[in-house]
């Protein structure tokens, strides 16, 4: 696929600052490929496709919502008429394959449960398509290894659904470290809520591949890594269940330490059973913190200088607008499938303490 | 001793709310022991005794300044000047056991570093002196069950420096959990800051028996031992450092994780190397946030339903008068000696934890 960008760079300037800002600006309706946004197919239409992204979608500036691909025909005729989708752009998950011939579409965006990510990206990828991907990337280290190899192969751009990469209150806790004298000593990263449902496939290792872990935990670990901007080199995990019955295949709740190089620490949790939502990170003589940190609305920051007063933004827009420019700019993302990659080698490492009840190296 | 109460519990009807209000009422002055205040004295005229203790006790009603123990003569000099204290109030190491023939004196208040808790509160016991002792209370769980044992013996009262008892913030945190449907599922509480001098007895094993977690992680102990209203029947913990020249002796940062009946679990983190400072408690579905949690003034407090806008008090002086009025009461305390013995039966669980890199039971 070979696009035209219309003087991309030159007219946005400095890109990334463009996506903090809380409206998207007129001039940016002007960037096409080819004559037209990137066309973007969700795989997938429960919750977060139908409440988010097919939402965040009509904000958008460089992508738009262009295709869908679901199982459910009562479902394809209701966002046909709510979106005004072509019949054409509408597979189920027999046909999806065919999608390769189908030139409208840029990107496929995989929002199935978790289990399904790494075949569905793999087919994305083989069908020439750029690829969207929910986090947990995959079940596995392997799975992910292979998903980033299926992509590599096609020549297409892999990304995991990073929202809050795109998310001023967690940029600023990105560059937190480089505005003092010392790095980042401590982080303390939590998040958790009381799920419902006891019969949803979040529920289910099969579909989930774990429980709070693979769903909320993995943002804990992306706000430890970001703030230290380095790898942990070990790890230790506690798990612990007040539900027994409604927990019988997955996690409801864990507490794990990830030490990176240099002493620098993380201490986590994550649970399915309570609320718990905070980015705290410090330095020598320097905090700030994020609560509620990892909300899709309503983050609020402060730091040993104050409150931090961002502004709010809508994150799926800004996320698959970021992804979508580094498509066009051909430039790399720091929400990549080697990003997904590494979060699955700290997750694989944390039930691997658990089970060992010892500390693992990542 | 005897003491004649001039009506104190009708007078003052549920007398702890009345600590919680931000200023002294008038007629507090009214209440005296035979005819005068508990008269206490310091023993230890460090940073807490003289910039909190001391000006505390010009604001407490049932107690007052009565006496110090020293073995610097120029500071007996100025705090005999600064508060009018009695010459035959003023001792020092050596006849500090004579105080037993100073009927002035009810109160012995034992400020001194932490390896000599336990022979000062075991001498002004035998002196037949109330004791108030600052936290922790002492180097192990030994120490503690013989500084018990000799107040028991001697007929007096033990009391454990727990200011946080006193503060409106810490009493809403340990109510929480009766207010609503489930009990506290989860607690995070830390507390850390970057320590100054590095020639301080606080750093000296011998002295402070401890490091960071000795000194400000029982802020985190007690925090979720009082949140959850239970004993913790498990630890793990694990340590870190990022300065070994520093911290060659005590600990510098630790995290652990404390498991409670039912499945209820707090994580926490105490530092010598950064600030930290939150106490977290969440139910099914409320939660309750002081951040900054632990410090003499300041507090903040949030919940679920807003912001907890409760008094900021003078801890120290409500701490005292507190345990005052246990004394003229004859009623127990929830700061009492047996609460600093549970403190120190976790923190052996902790280090025994780190030593053998498992969970221990307390």
């Amino acid at each position: 696929m070979k696009y035209t960008r219309r003087k991309f760079i030159s007219t946005l300037g400095a890109g990334s600052a463009f996506l903090m800002l809380p409206a998207i600006p007129k001039f940016a309706e002007t960037f096409f490929i080819d004559g037209r946004k990137l066309g973007v197919t969700l795989v997938g239409l429960g919750n977060y496709a139908t409440n988010q992204l097919a939402p965040a979608l009509q904000e958008t500036s460089l992508c738009y919502l262009c295709g869908i691909v679901t199982g459910t025909p009562a479902k394809a005729e209701k966002w046909k008429q709510q979106y005004s989708i072509h019949d054409k752009n509408i597979y189920n998950y027999e046909n999806f394959d065919e999608i390769a011939d189908n030139k409208s579409i840029d990107v496929v965006y995989v929002v199935l449960p978790n289990s399904m990510h790494h075949e569905f990206v793999i087919r994305a990828a083989k069908a020439g398509k750029h690829v969207f991907c929910e986090k947990p990337m995959g079940l596995s280290v392997k799975e992910c290894e292979e998903m980033i190899e299926a992509c590599r192969k096609a020549g297409v751009k892999l990304f995991v659904g990073y929202r809050l990469h795109s998310d001023p209150h967690h940029q600023a806790a990105m560059k937190f470290r480089t505005e003092g004298r010392s790095g980042i000593l401590y982080v303390q990263s939590e998040f958790g809520f009381k799920i419902g449902d006891p019969n949803q496939w979040r529920l289910k290792k099969s579909l989930a591949g774990g429980g709070a872990m693979m769903d909320l935990g993995i943002y804990a670990i992306q706000g430890a890594r970001y703030s230290i901007g380095k790898e942990p080199i070990s790890v230790t995990a506690q798990e612990y269940k007040t539900d027994y019955k409604k927990f019988t295949e997955v996690d409801e709740t864990i507490t794990w330490q990830m030490e990176f190089p240099d002493g620098h620490i993380s201490n986590s949790y994550t649970s399915y059973s309570t609320p718990a939502n905070r980015l705290y990170i410090s330095t020598e003589n320097r905090w700030l913190n994020l609560f509620p940190a990892y909300n899709y609305r309503g983050i609020r920051g402060s730091t040993n200088s104050g409150e931090l007063n961002l502004p709010e933004i809508n994150q799926q827009a800004a996320q698959m607008d970021a992804f979508s420019k580094c498509i066009l700019d051909n430039s790399e993302s720091d929400a990549s499938g080697e990003e997904g990659l590494k979060d699955l080698k700290v997750i694989e490492a944390i039930y691997k303490s658990i089970a060992s009840g010892t500390k693992v190296k990542v």
